[in-house]
């Protein structure tokens, strides 16, 4: 079972690498963009039984190795 | 417009960051986890006249600022 992690800044939280991109993609012309951020995303294959067991380890991950929970958010994605 | 890009590397592009977050799952009881990689998301707010032109200036900014081309790939997922 495929499943993708995804790790983002809380909102809030500055984000110097979002300003970064944001102040490249200016200067490269594309001035209609803004609030850029920069996130994660973890993808793995995991032997799961079934979808929920998938989406109940990769939660457990989340909180214990794969997000900052202090300054980060995460969404769990399963693909069967 | 909210727009995502993911910036994966190319399958056979070796990622040691993935490398070492599945050594740490492993690490963590997560023993059934394989094939972890990890690679970037990129949201921002886009003004387009509609999804078509959005995601085809994503796509013109990932060629030329958010990917390397040579050894990562990448995705636009536009959200209205």
């Amino acid at each position: 079972m495929k499943v993708a992690v995804t790790v983002s800044l809380k909102d809030g939280v500055l984000d110097p690498q979002g300003k970064a991109v944001e102040h490249a993609l200016h200067n490269l012309g594309f001035a209609n963009v803004t609030e850029v951020r920069v996130g994660k995303v973890i993808s793995f294959d995991i032997e799961a039984t079934d979808a929920a067991q998938a989406r109940s380890q990769a939660g457990e991950m989340g909180r214990r190795l794969l997000a900052n929970t202090v300054i980060e958010r995460f969404d769990v994605q399963v693909q069967p």
